[in-house]
């Protein structure tokens, strides 16, 4: 599993939970900073740690909030109503230390190795270059987006919507490979994946290893991606080379990636076998809950937020269906009591992508809980309540994703 | 009309056409610089004048071939094979000199005019921003695009194909702003669009002011916009708002918009009288000859370029229809001797978007002329030769958009 992160550096400016006063919390490796802030003050935004890790300094740092060296995400505010993320606010969330710019100076001589196929071998970019392309555009969503929710303390980083983001994807389709290489071999369950992060020695492999799997399955909507919303991707996002499965929580689209095996049975790493495990509160990861793989439904506002003038507004905010299409999605002023159906905004990116929606609303002076609720093509609703769960993970209750909304 | 501009400051650098030498002509305001380049020299990107004009300082030099300060087009090799085109990358042609920075210190209070309906009133940005909005992907193209292919000398800007790229727009669609004022006056057959520029003194309004008329039928499709690429529109790209009218040519998106008028008739402007006329070489414009309005179906290749190795290839280009969907798009290694369909990537992004496509060869040492050939939903296809006029525009001829590529 990943290595440890410092525990429950709380952030919650630009999510108030329903209480008058909110504490921010900024901080890092357990010395944490308190601050009490009254009202709906805009100061949460300059109090953001005024640094970006050198692998992340690219990024624009007025869009994120930074919660350690490995964990940045994006602002509530800075989602905005587009139907992609720019990559400089897109969220960061490593499980091990970036390898740095080191890996990409040649790009095209980065090598994976296709195991657990008729015909494996190794492949560099430049090949799989020439194999075939698509683009495809997906939610990028980490596995604990949410957690600051979760009232009894979930460990992990305190993500509240940002740990997500919509981006173009440009590789290979895994299929494409694997056909060139014959086909997947008999009796492969699993696609298993491998970072190319060096391991510090001294320590089991097993313990940190970035090395996830997913059922065979997602064979048919995987993609080696070298490219990152149209420019080469990012060693900060995972380049040269990523392993991209649309509609999987991100720990399952593996950085720097060196191996791709179809193997039989998952793998035996940590942050397999126990990690990435939905579990009640209190109890351990083990290999018999459910692994964080599919996402499901669910939707967020983005603006107007905190405080806003009488009249006429735009409510905006992003639904994506997780693992298939959004249908449609409907806002709320009070809180869940009575619902309106919103309107999607722009072109539509494709099933894994979310999607803007707006409404339109006169808002006279007053309290609003504006909360969304997204239905995917399946018709799945979002629930009303997060399920509990001890790593505070697959959040998608609408109740907890609200925001209080001051008119005046 | 606009001011008058350097002419002929011809830049084929990315363009070669078929002659075993080319020549790269650099140069401003008739200081031609004149440099021999022999065979495939990757010089030509260095060749590049090395500033953008202040207002333009924000883009990407490397990714623009200067023409002039008011005229920057994308290099063929940087418009890469993505859905969207960066804001950063995108063509800059101004009729006017830029209104600079000042004009959009306060975007919300910015107003325009709507005229020629029933309840006529000014309106702020702030307020267009309550009363709707819509997010469009559109192909933004300037009329001369291609220019350069015309061997005549058509006077203006030399453009090859990168006087075009493709981006979104987000603002309040024109038709829910003219319902709102009680529906178009009767008798109007022409939205009429003034910029903001102010203008010279000593110079009758009427032979520079930037203000445009097209058919009252492009109601339907025409929005206000205040964002380009979810951000908001630079001064640069027409800031703080513009008139889109999605899948006209360029020079009828009107910068800084001040007024939108309904009216009987067009404009008695010069760049709609006798500006912007398609007309026989040699004729001088007139208002009895086509205006340029509706764009038509065009594409061409953009990767690779020049020179590669033999060996499986991923032929890239960009294609779209115009005014209506692109269906379709073939490829020629052979100059149009043979041609095959290519393969569309990534999501569609509507009628009025470009599609990258992709087509895979396995080319062989020796010389190939790459052409495209698109096809719009109507069944209109790109025709092999230009329709030659006296300023070059509208050119989609595919033959003289095709690369020149030497497999080694």
């Amino acid at each position: 599993m990943r290595a440890k992160e410092p525990t429950t550096t709380l952030d919650l400016a630009q999510n108030p939970p329903m209480v008058s006063r909110r504490r921010l919390l900024v901080g890092s490796a357990g010395a944490l900073a308190s601050v009490s802030l009254l009202g709906f003050s805009p100061l949460a935004r300059s109090q953001t740690p005024a640094t970006l890790p050198d692998y992340a300094a690219w990024k624009s740092l007025s869009d994120l909030i930074v919660h350690s060296a490995n964990t940045m995400e994006t602002r509530r505010d800075a989602i905005g109503s587009g139907v992609l993320t720019p990559s400089d606010k897109l969220f960061v969330r490593n499980n091990l230390p970036s390898p740095g710019e080191a890996i990409a100076t040649d790009r095209d001589a980065w090598t994976v190795n296709i195991e657990g196929v008729k015909n494996p071998r190794a492949l560099t970019i430049a090949e799989l270059k020439t194999m075939g392309v698509e683009t495809v555009a997906a939610v990028l969503q980490c596995s604990g987006n949410g957690r600051a929710f979760f009232p009894h303390g979930a460990s992990g980083t305190q993500w509240s919507v940002g740990a997500a983001g919509c981006v173009l994807w440009t590789g290979v389709p895994l299929r494409t490979v694997v056909d060139a290489l014959g086909g997947v071999a008999d009796g492969m369950n699993y696609i298993t994946s491998t970072g190319g992060e060096e391991l510090p020695e001294g320590i089991d492999p097993k313990t940190i290893r970035v090395e996830r799997s997913v059922p065979v399955a997602a064979l048919d909507r995987a993609i080696l991606a070298w490219e990152l919303n149209d420019d080469p991707l990012p060693v900060t996002h995972g380049g040269p080379l990523r392993m991209v499965v649309p509609g999987y929580y991100g720990v399952n689209n593996v950085k720097y990636v060196r191996h791709i095996a179809f193997t039989p049975n998952q793998t035996d790493t940590k942050i397999q076998v126990s990690g990435y495990r939905l579990r009640d509160i209190g109890v351990k990861g083990a290999s018999d809950q459910p692994s964080m793989w599919e996402m499901n439904v669910k939707s967020w506002v983005t603006s107007p937020l905190e405080q806003t003038p009488q009249g006429r507004h735009m409510i905006y905010g992003v639904a994506f269906g997780g693992s298939r299409a959004v249908a449609s999605v409907e806002v709320s002023l009070d809180g869940g009591g009575n619902w309106q159906q919103a309107r999607f905004l722009g072109p539509d990116l494709g099933p894994f992508a979310w999607r803007p929606f707006v409404l339109a609303a006169n808002l006279a002076p007053g309290d609003y809980r504006v909360v969304s609720r997204a239905t995917d093509s399946d018709g799945n609703s979002q629930p009303e309540n997060r399920t509990e769960n001890e790593r505070g993970y697959g959040h998608n209750g609408w109740k907890d994703h609200g925001v209080t909304l001051k008119v005046t």
